[in-house]
């Protein structure tokens, strides 16, 4: 076992999830996580945790849903039971073929999505935390050889999450005193002729909203590893924003995705490959034309974009929006955000060109943060 | 995938655990046990259940239980919720190293064991059904190659489990109306001088006590697949037995076992390997000296000893004695039978050289029955 296996299994279970004594913890492990499963068995009975382990198999799941006939029953009580008593539910990701559902007709996954609305409300009502152990499968998607790929997933999961967790408290701490947010880039190949416009001008309102200091802990209501955002729910948005980074949206690559926005709505969109499937999203309902996320990713041990958003936005120097549902931390209490059955983050590379601005004031510069800088 | 492991989920979720629409299953996998998990779960959508999956992972479990300090919460309600909300739970077997858990001291297991009695008491409570998917680490214990050890096992589990009920249904019906059975195997080599005695001639009671037709299905009670075998509850035995089929008990080969039995119990004993192994099984307890139970083998299918006595108890032409519990199937309403936190089956090998008798009239002689044979 490579020895950041076990160095991972730790982080999980000490800095994210917050294991203790007693506590009982469903283990969702994937086809390809093996190994990550057994260092992370090694914590919780170091640990005195009690453990459930399930098979998180995409290839099992994907016979399922292939032989039903989509007419699910409502929450089976098994499930519902499983997860009402657990305090954490661990999900260990990793497959062995990133497409094994590739041919699962959408609307069964969505049938039994929402028969089994009340198992998912009960699982993230835990202390839940989604992780990934480097696969092959996950190497090819990223483009990069095995070795490659694992020293990737490390570096940006073995952070001293302590450290960025105080730094990314003092973006926190602006964007709730903060009432506006722009965010700038320019077209750097802008001619003012050639081409669409690929610059970005976008201006939204963060009144009254509380961002979340995404330290991948529990403890700061994030539940990713990695993680490293600091991300709150804007409204009434304005202008035009550039998405640079690619995408896959429903199992389509996205590219160059242009969105203008009024009144806080999209009111002109465009993409430069599978406009349709950009359309479609849009489509679903009222909320997916709204925003429900901006998220400044500070994890700045991921460097480059790798066709998986657990990494992808976090990475540092980038800035997304995500259009559809808004999270309930982000929110006064009793208030309701954006509402929307999607939620899907598209990405923009902020490392120059760059600035964000709160109130008026600059706080990131080509990716470089007030504080870093002194400006 | 081979396609008699499709064959084999269709057993299992139709014959064997009687799969109906709406049912809760839980399907517990084996590291091995992939493409079992994934033919059966396509079964189990056909038939419209529910499923919550289970990774059944020795290594997860050895590094657990190594972890853990040894002092176990009782009956984790996680756990507890999950089995006592199922409805079936399905075990595929089929590990990567059968002695995958070779370092974990005995002690610990025992102690998971007693603190998880009643998550134990509520999976037996429901429909469960264990099997095996064959896999190279079991091949390997079986002393085959691969593609042969397949052929074995795919022979032991695709019977015409109907016809082999009906077959059984003959033999239950002499047990349930027998008093007394009598074993006899002579000693082949035996020239009375050289060597311990092989003969078995040993007699037990029967009366009162109700046979299980073991059908694979929990339709007869019969939780195994493959199964194969007619069982009881005997006592009062008195006489020898020679167990001429080795055993691993407690991890440990165990050859050439000789039972002496007077007013039920063992008052004399012997091995030709181990025998102190042996010598601890029958201390554990007072009950571990008395028999739990007498099975007859019956799955033809099965034609050679495997070191696993899921297959090798059910082979036809063996019969087999347990000293330690008995199972309550067997025992009238209200009555205890031998009690013993140990239950060690026994196996001889009768096709040859031996009879079975019941109230004095030959039953099976040679590994055939009565009505096969006409006598």
């Amino acid at each position: 076992m490579d020895p950041r296996t076990r160095e991972h299994a730790a982080v999980l279970v000490d800095w994210s999830a917050r294991i203790e004594p007693g506590d009982n913890v469903v283990l969702q492990v994937a086809e390809g996580a093996h190994d990550l499963a057994v260092a992370v068995a090694e914590k919780l009975g170091e640990r005195g945790a009690n453990v459930v382990s399930g098979y998180a198999s995409d290839e099992v799941t994907r016979a399922y849903l292939r032989a039903h006939d989509g007419d699910f029953d409502e929450d089976p009580a098994h499930e519902l039971a499983l997860y009402r008593n657990a305090d954490s539910v661990l999900f260990l990701g990793g497959g062995r073929n990133a497409a094994a559902t590739a041919d699962v007709p959408g609307e069964k996954r969505q049938a039994l999505a929402r028969a089994t609305e009340g198992a998912r409300e009960a699982r993230m009502a835990t202390d839940w935390v989604s992780t990934v152990h480097p696969t092959r499968a996950l190497a090819q998607r990223a483009g990069m050889a095995y070795e490659e790929y694992r020293d990737f997933v490390y570096e940006a999961v073995l952070r001293d999450w302590e450290s960025l967790a105080g730094e990314m408290a003092k973006l926190k701490e602006i964007l709730d005193a903060g009432s506006e947010v722009r965010i700038v880039k320019e077209d750097p190949d802008g001619d003012g002729g050639s081409g669409p416009s690929r610059r970005t001008d976008v201006t939204m309102s963060i009144e009254g909203r509380t961002a979340v200091n995404s330290a991948a802990s529990v403890a700061y209501d994030s539940h990713n590893l990695p993680s490293g955002e600091v991300f709150t729910a804007p409204y009434a948005a304005e202008g035009t924003a550039f998405f640079d980074v690619p995408m896959t949206i429903s199992g389509k690559r996205v590219r160059d995705v242009r969105l203008s926005f009024e009144g806080g709505e999209v009111v002109d969109f465009a993409a430069g490959q599978n406009e349709d499937v950009l359309a479609d999203l849009l489509d679903t309902d009222e909320g997916a034309r709204r925003l429900g996320e901006l998220g400044v990713g500070t994890n700045r041990g991921i460097d480059r974009f790798t066709d998986n958003v657990l990494f992808d936005e976090k990475m540092g120097d980038t800035i997304h929006l995500a259009v559809g549902r808004a999270y309930d931390a982000c929110l006064p209490e009793g208030e309701e955000g954006n509402r929307s059955a999607v939620h899907v983050d598209l990405i923009t590379d902020v490392s120059e060109n760059s600035r964000v601005e709160v109130d008026g004031e600059v706080v990131q510069r080509n990716g470089r943060f007030r504080w870093e800088e002194g400006f």
